[in-house]
């Protein structure tokens, strides 16, 4: 039997009106609800309600991890300050390392992920093929300072995560745990009814070269991501760019006096012809602080990741470095650039065979400049940042663009950190080598405010069935009436019974007061159980979701909601468990 | 269906020798099984199987919890310094407390507790009479900077707490709950086999007048308790002392020329006297500085805390001091001190009539000091240390000494915080009062240990039922055989769907290996499948606790098994649970 609750014991404090410093939905309403209350900046606290959404995301977590074969374990929180100085992350992790002392002075940190204590943990105990893989996790507190802590959940500086690290003897090995785990992640998603993409990403600061990140799609969302039909996605800061530059008529290459046009924008404007008919020209210096060119299509930005990836050391220059080197910013091309200057070109600019730049020479610009005649491209490479309307890399329809909240993540590793921590196992022929790992992380916190921005309206949050704080919400019009609140407590328990999470609202309100909190928290069901339905039998039923309302004879909704549940759509979030009541 | 856990995938690496730096049995074990691993001084990993039993037992503290209405909740770990500066401890709680500043330089420190935290949450919030009493749970990490951490989990830096809080209008709703909380305390021991005393207790930092320590029994322990047959115990810091002071014949009061006897070994050896029939002097002053004696038995301490609540700021003399008030260091006594000086006895020494005390004169004593004839006692105190063989306060009889494990520890925190801090509540009149608060903490990873001591051979560990980090672990003589290794396994698939937690040792290691191991990890119950029996359709299955051994038909083990577990005696922990088999 499942339990039921109490609104009248529950600590659930809800908010008329909107917290002043909550921008979106989800921090907004969780705060409303009575889920989450602020203690410091980026700091929270989860109340009953919260909690139990939270417990009920780390559940869905625990099972797919423990369905692949992981193993949950629990590392510290205070982390030696050795362990990140031997991987090299104490100076290079920056302020967002949340540091202190201890009264011995030894140093320690507050863990925002923990590669450093799990590959410290394994060596020289893990030590043969024979034991590999080994998939370790954690449900656990992390900590990282950010600088301007905003977004409820999104952004905090302590927060929930789910963290595993897998050690392989071969990367086939790996690339097995990669996939199981990427699967996971989605039925992770799945199960916790968000909408997401999983997306082309960049390792960051953890160091991994293959990465996929799973996005929340949402308005709210710090990302930018593009995505096909075809179900390609990528992370606009790392997805491959096939942008669709546009041909000028031009074939001639022909130098026009432009006066005074200095930016793309005022070039396509003065030809009158669209930006992506121009080519950008972009200077900076190598790592041996030779100048290279690099060109993009006129309506796209240069991607700095990428421009590192082609030109190591690349650096943009400084006006005083361009004019040393006797560039003119504002019209820049290919054609006459200083002797020993390096062209690297945007793929993409294949596609246009004469294009329209910068003549290297204040107030002119070329049209008609033609690859091969004119010019010579050193290096064609991808460049630039992809959005939507570009090409999809995987079937070349035009993509499309949302905001992503990023809820999950996979990285291979590699050997970044067996290597530098002396982690390593013998093979068969007890030759030692250093461990191949794959971490994967889910922010559970983050997942919570996920589902909220993507499932609420305006008078509430609407959970799905699965992460709900309580399944069914039994609302008592008249509390303490002989008829009334036994009808509503037997009912109450007839439907714990069957296995679903039950709240009945015995407080002493007005029913507006009941309702609009029901609203507001989020129940996926509503049962109202009045005087005047009652003396007919009836109890009236609401959906959550839909606003759907119907009346129902009390003697079978029990049982209707169990047959209900059994029959549910098989969404693996739950939500359509009630649906067919209102059918 | 349970699930069935692989030796051969679990990262559980077994040591054969006891690690250099663990002193006590739960340490050296919880390491050698692969259960826990120390990240830094005080600072431990749980690996799978330690992360199991701490699961486990996490899971038995939620139920009791939930059972008497306390709602959970997750505090953040980080706690402003402004809190701490509210309540006063910022300053008071010294080195123990961490602290850190982040990168705005805003001070915070890790949570070794929660009032400040929950009694910000809760006011502004929680405001009327009608929504109490309420009580809020978590169960969470803590963190605690020992100077010297040491014996594994009982002197960790980081460590498991549940801690809860709860909220009260009126003193006899917090005595209900701490009566709810208490009875809850001692289900949560009893269903993790500990063998506990509740003990009365000192508040200690968290400032709580009214307070019960649940002691788990263990020569391990860092605490000193009495205990009596009839139920009393009290930790000896704070339980009421009753000594037994035996009186020695002399009646007449008679100085006693008593070279060179300064201490109370000297003076009973001297006398031939035991020294429970001596008393010993102790020499302070008041918060004013004025003269204090105190005279305890002499085979009894003074207890500091007593001595502080009898007179408020005593403090003990120095040398200097005890010159400048012409007091004899080692022949001090209640006849002839000087003028001014008060007087104040252990009760216990009413049962004496005629003293065997200092004489107030070097190398002199006086036997047969009668009070109210040649001394007056202006004040009668419980002042000493109780220690065992003394009365017990509630019946009389001789108390019993033992070594306890703190687990738990209830505290009724009156208005302590929510006076500071300004958290009220309004009555029915609409008059506000400051919240009457108590608050309530189970050492979680630290019950973990405790079990361990409690449950323990020269083998290895002895997990009761209820925690084990599997029930049963079947162990195929021959791992591939053809015969035995799927006989093995489908008897695992059996037993695990008759909801028992089991394990298989399907490594290819010697017979000798697994046995050992079984026994350090402290499996309940082993079943033994071999190729000899299995011929017979017979396996073998050893209770580890007594080491008993049976041969049982494999047909009927798992049925037997779930007989045993139906008709088991009743112990709350399980622990009988498989005994019915051998019987």
């Amino acid at each position: 039997m499942s339990e039921v609750m109490r609104m009248s014991k529950l600590y659930a404090p809800t908010l008329k009106e909107d917290p002043a410093d909550a921008e979106i939905a989800s921090h907004k309403l969780m705060l409303r609800a009575g889920m989450i209350r602020k203690t410091a900046s980026g700091v929270y606290t989860f109340l009953p309600l919260g909690y139990k959404v939270l417990s009920k995301v780390e559940n869905i977590v625990r099972e797919e991890m423990d369905k692949i074969g992981a193993q949950e374990i629990m590392m510290p929180a205070l982390q030696p300050a050795e362990l990140w100085h031997e991987s090299g992350r104490w100076d290079d992790y920056g302020p967002e390392l949340m540091r202190l002392v201890d009264r011995h002075d030894h140093g320690f940190c507050l863990g925002p992920t923990h590669e450093e204590l799990i590959t410290s943990l394994i060596r020289n105990e893990l030590r043969s093929y024979k034991e590999l893989p080994c998939t370790l996790y954690q449900i656990q507190v992390k900590f990282r300072d950010e600088i301007r802590p905003r977004l409820g959940l999104f952004r905090s500086r302590e927060f929930i995560m789910k963290d595993a690290y897998s050690f392989h003897a071969t990367q086939e090995s790996l690339q097995e745990t990669y996939d199981d785990m990427s699967r996971a992640y989605g039925t992770i998603c799945d199960r916790c009814g968000l909408d997401y993409r999983p997306v082309e990403a960049d390792g960051g600061q953890i160091g991994g070269k293959v990465t996929t990140e799973f996005m929340a799609l949402a308005p709210a969302g710090e990302a930018e991501l593009v995505h096909c039909t075809c179900g390609y996605a990528a992370n606009t800061e790392a997805g491959e760019c096939l942008a669709r530059p546009t041909e000028y008529e031009a074939t001639e290459l022909k130098k026009i006096h432009t006066p005074g046009v200095r930016t793309i924008e005022e070039l396509a404007e003065f030809l009158g012809i669209p930006e992506s008919s121009t080519v950008k020209a972009l200077s900076g210096k190598d790592a041996e602080g030779k100048l290279v060119v690099m060109f993009v299509p006129g309506d796209h930005e240069l991607n700095e990741i990428k421009a590192e990836r082609a030109v190591p050391g690349f650096e943009l220059l400084t006006d005083e470095e361009m004019e040393s080197f006797g560039l003119h910013k504002g019209s820049m091309g290919p054609v006459g650039l200083p002797e020993g200057a390096r062209i690297v070109a945007a793929r993409s600019l294949k596609g246009i065979s004469h294009w329209v730049v910068g003549a290297n020479e204040d107030d002119y610009h070329y049209v008609g400049a033609e690859e091969g005649r004119d010019f010579t491209v050193d290096e064609w490479a991808d460049l630039c940042v992809v959005k939507p309307g570009d090409c999809c890399p995987d079937c070349g329809l035009p993509l499309s663009g949302s905001r992503g909240i990023e809820v999950s993540q996979v990285f291979q590793l590699g050997t970044r950190y067996s290597e530098t921590m002396g982690a390593t196992f013998h093979d068969e022929d007890g030759v030692e080598h250093p461990f191949i790992m794959g971490c994967y992380g889910v922010g559970v916190s983050r997942t919570v405010a996920a589902i909220v921005e993507q499932h609420n309206d305006e008078n509430g949050i609407q959970w799905p069935f699965n992460v709900a704080p309580a399944h069914v919400c039994i609302i008592p019009l008249t509390v303490g009436d002989d008829e009334v609140q036994p009808a509503a407590e037997k009912l109450a328990s007839e439907i714990a019974d069957f296995g679903f999470d039950v709240v009945i609202d015995d407080r002493k309100e007005r029913a507006g007061v009941k309702f609009a909190d029901a609203d507001l928290i989020g129940w996926p069901l509503q049962v109202v159980i009045g005087k005047r339905g009652l003396a007919e039998g009836n109890v009236e039923v609401k959906l959550r979701r839909t606003g759907q309302k119907k009346d129902v004879s009390l003697s079978t909704i029990a049982e209707l909601l169990r047959f209900a549940k059994r029959n549910a759509r098989k969404h693996p979030s739950g939500l359509g468990t009630f649906a067919g009541i209102f059918e």
